[in-house]
């Protein structure tokens, strides 16, 4: 059986060996929630971007922006990082350029795989099904909060995990403790995660509607998946 | 109220601010619990060191010598890393130096802090009852496995927060989530540990014994503690 194994943070993923494996990029605080819900609304690309200066460049390739910086929108882009900007009806058939803290970090440094594609609590089953299907390794890759651990990106690796477990060994031990941290927290999800430092971190950005929202689990069916450094539809 | 923040592995030490806090740092197989058992034996010192070669530079300073690479003593040294073998009585009233995989890196990089100690489940009480009634923010460093995550080190993490709650703050995510861990897995502390994957790496080498040793709550009353580079009794 292939394995499961769980990078609980960008600074870690150094110590795995991602080839010939599908690396699943989480960032549920908002990145990989947006990148879902962009891909689910008809938006035909993202592409994530380092850096501020990057992203602004993109605007003269036909590009949206999209910037967060700390949790708030940055001035002179398009939108910020909340997934309810992704369902404006002018990006569907456009491209967006984004630019998060953690997010692009983590799809970046998981460029080693044989493939990379997005995961949140919004496309769950689609990617387990994708992965059960697919049969290959799987690294569940954390963005986590300015390299370190982060509750609510472990607890969709350990929803992730759950769907997966008949299919799939357990690959290391924070792949056992994610499924041991969801298994206590999935009849609270929200609560659970309006508890995490991170939602704490954002509270004064008003962004409760948004946490909601990347709580919602398997409200769309989509896979958005890394090709040539872009996300697309799978 | 103070904090109590983990540190999931050292290679995400240097996200944390240790200044003006007492780091506890836990390496459950085997590192810390030897250094407990042997301070509880009557050891005088025990100075951890990096490398094979200042461990056995040590000899000629009338030092016994300790050295486990991968889970194994290594060739030319008193002892490997058992706590069996700190329990010897040629060693009490004696000083031994000691080289591991991950101990001794975490104890290196906490040295910022204003307290360094050792934590281990043999004296999870003497440790939570020193950090109550000094009142210091705490960090408890796990030192992981080759710098990745580990479950017994977690879960030692989460015993060790759960006796400080009612006096420290939850720090960050992976305090709370070491201590869901911890709860999940108290009534079947061994097995949980035995299924761990540094529990299975060392199976080969038959520390079964050791391992049950290991989680056994409680058993000494010492703190050992760094001052000038090696642990003695506080």
């Amino acid at each position: 059986m292939p394995k499961v194994e769980v990078c609980l943070s960008p600074q870690l993923i150094h110590l795995f060996d991602l080839k010939g494996k599908i690396v699943v990029v989480t960032d549920i605080l908002r990145a990989t929630s947006c990148m879902t819900t962009g891909i689910a609304h008809g938006v035909i690309q993202i592409k994530p971007v380092a850096t501020l200066d990057e992203c602004k460049e993109l605007k003269n390739e036909g590009y949206f922006t999209a910037a967060e910086r700390n949790g708030t929108k940055v001035e002179g882009f398009d939108i910020g990082n909340s997934p309810y900007s992704y369902m404006e009806e002018k990006f569907a058939g456009n491209k967006i350029a984004t630019t998060t803290t953690n997010g692009t970090l983590a799809i970046t440094k998981s460029t080693d795989a044989d493939e990379v594609i997005i995961g949140s609590f919004l496309n769950l089953s689609t990617v387990a099904n994708y992965l059960i299907n697919t049969g290959k390794g799987v690294v569940i890759h954390c963005a986590g909060w300015k390299g370190n651990y982060s509750l609510e990106d472990t607890l969709f690796a350990g929803a992730l995990f759950e769907k997966l477990r008949k299919d799939f060994e357990v690959g290391d031990d924070a792949t056992s403790s994610a499924l041991s941290i969801y298994s206590a927290a999935k009849q609270n999800l929200l609560a659970t995660i309006l508890g995490s430092s991170h939602a704490k971190r954002l509270e004064k950005h008003d962004i409760r509607k948004d946490i909601e929202l990347c709580c919602t689990i398997d409200k769309y069916n989509v896979l958005p998946y890394l090709k040539n450094g872009v996300l697309i539809k799978k």
